[in-house]
């Protein structure tokens, strides 16, 4: 096989994928596909643990490459069947990142006698709450199995080199007040009008552009989530309101939620509550390994930052020199007009297949 | 027995009755026990219609007078249990309107020989949604049974008279924006974030306080739910606010409805809504009948303007001039620390006792 021609349909391959649901917490029976079809490899050593599958090639090469993606979606938000119009596929996850699990799969199932060692990894409920994540849950079970060289994410690049990623924490806000009755308030405080600061600071926000390492990030502050009320005959006397920042690598995370706070501080009174209930570290930009710069110079990729989190940063925190690389689009990532197309995908598909292929080698035939 | 000495100790009654919870929906056991009551009462006749209980005298007087009390309360907030000290009961439901069925329960049980005839009215899910109520199951199922010349309310009014009562409407606020990641929300719009405007403005609001037929009203703006949110991992392209407005009735529900879409207008975009959920008329102030102006004479009752809605709307609309009239305070209504004290409960059992005695009269011997 020549790199650069695949012998699959990509597109149709994501579709397949797209068309098996797995919002977070219901990957089963895509994790059972995917297994499925990795068991079929002759070569390849499967593990499954819990929802997450991984197939390692054991061919005694010098370098291992980790190829990594998970394999849930957000909600769906009406897109959840695949449709494929000309070279575009629309749907949920086909670009976060059913594309990068089917340029993974297509991998393992066609490139039988790599250059490196492969291991192919297909994990759980990344998008949610990182303590949850199946990523993790492979840490902690078998961290044997995360051992690798280098590590490159199938998060949604536009098939550029994103290295490194910012930091996200989520914070919970808890604003009281005095209960009362509604045809009465002056008697209590309602904790619903007093969000009116915070959301408005919120709305206001400027966020920090900070370059690191020559890749320029930008930074995020939202409201995601925001709940209260008592009864209809009830002034509110508590609301709670939870809030995402995204911070670049040039900030610890006790930075990050130390500028959280000084946002807040002017909303904030006695009794209230601001408490940090998620958190992942930022990864700094990792390009100096040679396989990852081999495949950058041979490949002629785009190098730019990372802005949202990914699991680079849990790879780094490994030991393992970490980048994203993937065919979606990330600025379409949980969006209902989701899609990806061909050609980034074939990009994608001919630079992994070049890095398995020769490793940190030139490609030894006409090209 | 001499009105204005109560044989029973109403702060214990209205104790005992706060003892048996009966938040909105669940009222069964307390109307379990007040039916029994009533049913053990020689010479009432006793009707039950689902969760509500109508005893009723039938002695062929010229007027009849209706005394009327809800017996479901709003949620718990850690004060479920009564308690007294000295001469003060505090507990959910103590002012909102358990001192109130107190009052009508001993009324029931001790006055034998009325002037007038008696109509007991103890009906359920006052405290949420109006079309839930249980005054309007028995309007629509027994109409006959809520007949009579005039109405009086026990909710709380400190022994007071409170004539009429403002009207209360519901809207619901939906508020759009864009879905996107949080770590590109300029690719989206938050919608948590628009609801800055709106609950400002509610903060801000200046309430009218008009005068009408000599009772000054004092209207309200207040949010009483909020709710929005996809996934901890998603910039909210909804966001959904409830919002009740009290209303004088120097005004009608749609004029009321458009004062409140005014203050709105500047937060309102093509796509989102704002719809009334829930509505109640307001209730002119009602004291001309005679059985009503003569008690206010006979007792020297404080005449004044109710603010928060009673169904005495309801009875207005029945064609039934209705008053408020209970020993609960009602600027502890809903309020955690609700409680009700021993002389408004006594003042109002005695000027009901009066009025049940003499109807329209004078007192016959030395008071």
């Amino acid at each position: 096989m020549t790199p650069g021609s695949p012998s699959t349909d990509l597109l149709a391959l994501t579709a397949a994928l797209v068309d098996v649901p797995s919002e977070s917490h219901a990957e089963g029976p895509l994790t059972d596909w995917i297994e499925q079809e990795l068991r079929a490899v002759p070569g390849l050593a499967v593990d499954r643990v819990g929802d997450n599958v991984v197939a390692r090639t054991t061919l005694g090469r010098a370098h291992r490459v980790v190829l990594a993606g998970h394999t849930d979606t957000v909600p769906a938000n009406g897109n959840e069947r695949a449709r494929i119009e000309g070279d575009v596929l629309w749907g949920l996850g086909s670009s976060d990142m059913k594309s990068g699990l089917a340029v993974m799969l297509d991998l393992a199932r066609t490139v039988r006698a790599p250059a490196v060692d492969v291991t192919y990894v297909f994990y759980a409920r990344e998008e949610i709450a990182a303590h949850l994540s199946g990523l993790l849950e492979l840490q902690e079970a078998r961290p044997d199995l995360l051992a690798g060289d280098v590590a490159i994410l199938g998060e949604p690049t536009g098939g550029e080199i994103e290295a490194g990623c910012q930091g996200t924490m989520r914070l919970e806000v808890v604003l009281h007040g005095a209960r009362a009755h509604p045809a009465r308030p002056w008697m209590g405080r309602n904790a619903v009008h007093r969000l009116a600061g915070v959301l408005g600071a919120l709305d206001r926000y400027e966020e920090r552009r900070p370059v690191v390492a020559g890749c320029e990030y930008r930074e995020a502050l939202q409201a995601v989530r925001v709940e209260g009320g008592v009864a209809g005959n009830v002034v509110p006397d508590e609301v709670h309101l939870l809030i995402n920042h995204r911070f670049a690598p040039d900030r610890t995370p006790a930075e990050a939620e130390a500028h959280v706070r000084e946002v807040l501080a002017p909303f904030i009174e006695d009794g209230d509550r601001v408490e940090v209930v998620d958190l992942a570290p930022a990864a700094y930009p990792a390009l100096e390994h040679p396989l990852i710069a081999s495949m950058i110079e041979r490949e002629g990729l785009v190098v730019g930052a990372k802005l949202g989190w990914t699991d680079v940063a849990r790879f780094s925190e490994l030991g393992v020199p970490a980048i994203n690389l993937g065919p979606g689009d990330a600025t379409l990532a949980h969006a209902a007009d989701e899609r990806v197309s061909r050609a980034p995908l074939e990009r994608v598909h001919r630079a992994l297949t070049g890095l398995l292929l020769l490793g940190v080698g030139e490609p030894s035939g006409p090209s």
